[in-house]
Order: structure tokens, then sequence, then C-alpha cells
């Protein structure tokens, strides 16, 4: 079976285009199938092309000027979605030209010009951003969403386990993931209404693909022994760059007791390959690739200061997710919970 | 000039009477003008002080049969406030028979007795849980709320800026701490409307003893280039334990790596006083003590799973907060702030 081709909105990201096609031109190296449409300014897309004649042929460029802020609102991006090079990376997937796109770009941006031209699956409200975070365990966890939706209602969360299990299943190969909600504690009365409400939704619907296990609280969601973690875009975002930002915080105190004395220099040289395995193992570049869950299609997020390595994984995430079908496969696991059940679960007016 | 005696709840936490007691005499081995009474079971009370000499002489026992459960909900543990370990310590504060309060206990608890029985300052509508934290920098930043309040509206968090500056202020010496709100993004326009009222209004305001710089991502909160972090009790507790959680994950990471083969294991050894150094700096135990800000008396919540040192470095918070009398700088910030101006930053009816 061919791969359908990928999208890359080459102009996104703090580094732009050089970096975007050097991280198609890697992913490439890895996956020989892979091919792309290169979308952006033709002219710095062909320059950078130069460096990777293995490009040659598994792509095509689609020129646009245009390119979305990143700091811009998403409303006003939403305008230029017919002439942004994020907005036309966006439409060759809706209209079947692309299976999926990526982009380095604004967050709020994609997530706004995906929904509007995608659209939601059936049955989901909001997509989701979702990220792979490394744990102690056998494989990585599933965290959302990490900022794509500021405020939830428990219907919110309640679609955001379901997508975030069958996701997991692909990752992990679990037939029923261990899903959790991020709370301050876990006893039954802890956090808001809407976490305490989504809770009893999940803990109460039958034909759910997922071992729902009750909420964790955010020190523990690496140990391991969650596969999914549900909760809002604010606390989300907040849980993700501050465990972000402590290994980096941890990684220069160490790098700095290593340099506080001749004998921990040398222990430092010696021990370099397993702080280079540290390293390695902790870089985000190899954790990018956030994904849109919850559309027609997909999208996945690269982070805006990814480096060639990571583009290639952000690249590598949207390939999985089109080789195992997500969208079908949260599909049918919305079709499996059952209309009567899902109505059970969350009765549409319910909803906020 | 004499110190007040501390009120210790020496029930609270996962390891009850024997830790707390450590830990008073520990923190009086340190300093030894401290003077305590402790509250709880006098006869494991009286075993646990026989470890103890330095202890006697300078501690009274309050005897009391009763304690406030960990998972105990806060509004049946308020029922109890005359008869618990943890009432009777805040109590001892409210009558003037001790100068501050330490607890392991409950927090949830301990937050709404402390409430009831000592009321929040003049000019403060809720108080707020504050910690130190380790950063890059020289000195600790405090983040606050951790998890008193789940729900803030923006008078809230500028009464939460306020006092953290004041708290800030006697750890770091500086006249004008930098304050910021945690936010999902910097840019003006991201996150709730909450916060952006609330950045409004810390921007406009005039004679506040700090700097306001805006936003602040989760990632960025140890750089040491922030001294005082501001956000809801949710958020707080989520970006709090995230962090403790990523600490530790790293931790366990770097132990695997070091063992991952005999020259790294060798390696490890030559640069132990590298990591022993990067432990201390970590162990959640040196940086206990997280205190109710806003109160009409000191307050401090030590961790629940604390050991003695633990104990010792919360029960040194409480001290230094009496000696440096925290109440009435806060206070005094706020009559700074002034009653003119107090109502433009925010006018009582706009108060939800």
């Amino acid at each position: 079976m061919s791969l359908p081709r990928i999208a890359v909105d080459a102009m996104g990201g703090d580094e732009g285009v050089r970096v975007m096609v050097s991280g198609a031109a890697l992913a490439r190296r890895r996956h020989e199938q892979f091919k792309f449409l290169l979308v952006g300014d033709e002219k710095r897309i062909k320059a950078a092309l130069d460096n990777h004649p293995n490009m040659r042929g598994s792509s095509e460029i689609l020129h646009c000027d245009d390119v979305v802020g990143s700091d811009e609102r998403p409303t006003q991006a939403l305008r230029r979605a017919k002439t942004t090079s994020m907005g036309l990376a966006i439409d060759a997937v809706k209209r079947g030209d692309a299976g999926a796109a990526v982009s380095s770009g604004n967050t709020g941006a994609l997530m706004a010009m995906s929904k509007l031209s995608l659209r939601t699956l059936p049955g989901i409200d909001r997509p989701a951003l979702a990220a792979l975070l490394p744990t102690l365990g056998d494989h990585d966890m599933i965290m959302l969403d990490l900022g794509a939706n500021t405020d939830c209602d428990a219907r919110n969360l309640v679609q955001f386990a379901i997508m975030g299990a069958a996701y997991s299943r692909i990752v992990t190969g679990q037939a029923l993931p261990r899903v959790r909600l991020l709370n301050i504690g876990t006893e039954d009365i802890k956090g808001t209404d809407v976490l305490q409400d989504a809770a009893a939704k999940l803990r109460s619907a039958t034909g759910l693909t997922m071992q729902f296990e009750g909420f964790v609280e955010a020190d523990k969601i690496s140990r391991g022994d969650v596969d999914v973690v549900v909760t809002d875009g604010f606390s989300g975002n907040i849980a993700l760059k501050a465990v972000e930002g402590a290994a980096r915080f941890v990684g220069d105190l160490l790098k700095r007791s290593f340099m506080s004395s001749l004998r921990s220099k040398i222990g430092f040289l010696i021990s370099r390959p397993a702080t280079d395995l540290l390293r390695h193992h902790l870089d985000p570049n190899n954790h990018n690739g956030a994904v849109f869950l919850g559309l027609n299609g997909v999208v996945v997020k690269s982070h805006g200061s990814a480096n060639a390595v990571g583009v290639a994984n952000a690249v590598a995430v949207a390939a999985r997710l089109l080789e195992d079908n997500l969208t079908q496969r949260i599909s049918t696991d919305l079709a499996e919970l059952g209309e009567e059940r899902l109505r059970e679960t969350y009765p549409s007016g319910a909803a906020k």
C-alpha cells in the first residue's frame, strides 16, 4: 500500500524553510516511501531543496506568498486560510491532495484553520492537541489537550479520553489503554465540578475501548502506569511546559554540578555515554509532533523551535497515523460506544 | 527579641508524631531560641520526646484525641476545629498562645480552618498557598496559589501578586520583586479572560511594591529571572507537581543511565559529589514549608510525606516569617497601595 503524501507548511517555525525541508528530507532518508507537498515560497523552497537530492521526484511545491505570523490572532489568520502556507497545507488534506499536514507555525491558527477546513468527526465537538511524552515504562504516554481548548466541559473531556485511547492503541498496541484525568488530587472529592462530572461519565460508560482509572496528579504522569492523561488545554499546556522546563532545569543543574570540581569533571567525561543517553531521552526533538485529534484528517503540529530531527519526527508521526488509520479508529470507537450509549454518557442537551 | 513559640500539629502527615517531633527537635538544634506547643496525643508525643532531650523545657504539650483525616472533606473537618490537633494548633495562633502553626495534615482542611479561625487580612478576599522553588538564579522564587483556591478571579490574582511580592522581599531582599502571571503564552492575547483582566489591572496599578512583567510560561519559571509566579490554585498545583514529578523522573533516568554500563558506573562513583549536590538541591525536603498568605497569623503547610529534615525546614520558614513580620508587611503594602488606588485597581462591585 502506498502512503498518501504529506503536506508540509514550509514557512512556519522559528527557523523557517531550511529546517522544514531538511526535516522532510531526513524523514525520507529513513522511510523511502514518503512523498511531500511543500507549501510556501517556491524560490526559497527550491534553494533549500538543492541540498537534498533525495527529495527530487518525491516532492512537489505549492507556491504561495503569504505566511501566518507566530503572534497572529487565530481569528485574523483564519481570514487568510486561502492564501497562507498553513491554510493551503490543510486545504490539500481536505481536497485529498495530501493525507496529512505538518506545520511548525502558530498553534492557535493551525487549530482554527484545521477545524474550519477539515471539520470535526461525527460525535466530536472539539479537536484536541495530543503529544507523546517519555515515561519510565516501556512506552510513551499520551497527554491531551495541550492548548487547543482553554476551557473544557465534561463532555469535551470524555471525547478527549476516547480519542486519546484510540491514539494510544496505535502507539502501545494495548487493547484497553489505561486512562486518567489530570487533577490536583486522586481522592474522589478533589478538583472542579467539570472533572467530577467527566469522571462520573467515564466510570459509568460501557463499551469504551479503555480502562478508566480515575484521577492522576501531575507528579505521577511519567511513571509508566498510565497511558493517556486527559485534561483541559490550559492545564495540559501548563503541565507539559512545566515538565519540559523542569527537565531542562535539572539538566542545567547537573551540568553545573559536574563542572563544580576537577573530580566531577573527570567523572563526567568517563560517564559521558550515560549522560548522552539521558540527553537523547529528554531532547524534545525526539518527542516532537503533537497531533490534532478529532478531525476529518491528520494534522501534526511540530514545535516552533524544532530542528531538522524534530521536524523529521513530526513527519514520521503523521505517516504513522496515516498508516494506522487513526481517524478511522476514532470513528469506530465512537460508533462502538453506540449512539444509545453516547447519549447516556453525555445527553446532548447537557452540553455547554 | 524573643520569638513567639510555634504550634506544631503533631498528628498530621504520613508518618505522624515521630517525624513531626523529630523535625521540631532538629529545627531547635539549629536555632536554640525556638519554642514549641506540640498539639496531639499526649502519650505518643511524650514517647517521641524521649529521644530529644533538647526539647525539654522548650516545648509544651496540648493534648487532644481527635485527628483530621488526610482524605476528609474540609467542610467535614471544619466541624471538628475545636477538637482536632490541626484545629487546636490554629486556635493557639488565634489566641496569641503561639505565633505560628505548622501542620503536615490535609491541605484543604488546614486552609478552611485557618481561614475561619484567623480570618483574612483587610483587603484580602482569599488566602493563598505559596511555596519557595529552586531556580538557576541566586535565590528561590515564590509560586502561589498552589491549591488553596481552585477557581480564581482577577481580583484574587492581583491580591496574590501583592502577597507574593511581600514574601519575596523577605526572601530575596529586593525592594521590587519581579512578578509574572502564569499563562500558556507570553503574548498579550494568550490565556483566559481572568488572566487578561488581572494583567491589565497590575499593569495600570501604581504604588505596587513590585515590578509586574506580564506573563510567564511554565517552562521558564526556574530560570531565575522571575521572583514571584502568580496563578490560580488549580494550575499552580498542576505546575508544582509537574515540576516535582519531572525532577524525580530525570533523576530516575539518570540513575538508570549511570547503571547501564561498567564505564558509567565508574564515572558515577567518581562524580558522586556532583550528583549528591544535585540530589540535595532537588530534594523536596530542602524546600519544604508552604505558607498560607493573607491571614491574620502565620500558618505553614509541611508536605505530608516530609521527613524530619523537611519538617525542620517548615518550622524554620514559620520562624522566619514571624521574625520578618510577613503579616505586617502585607498589610503595609496593601495600605501603601492606598484605598483610592485599591478601588481603582479592583472596584469592589466588580468582584465575583
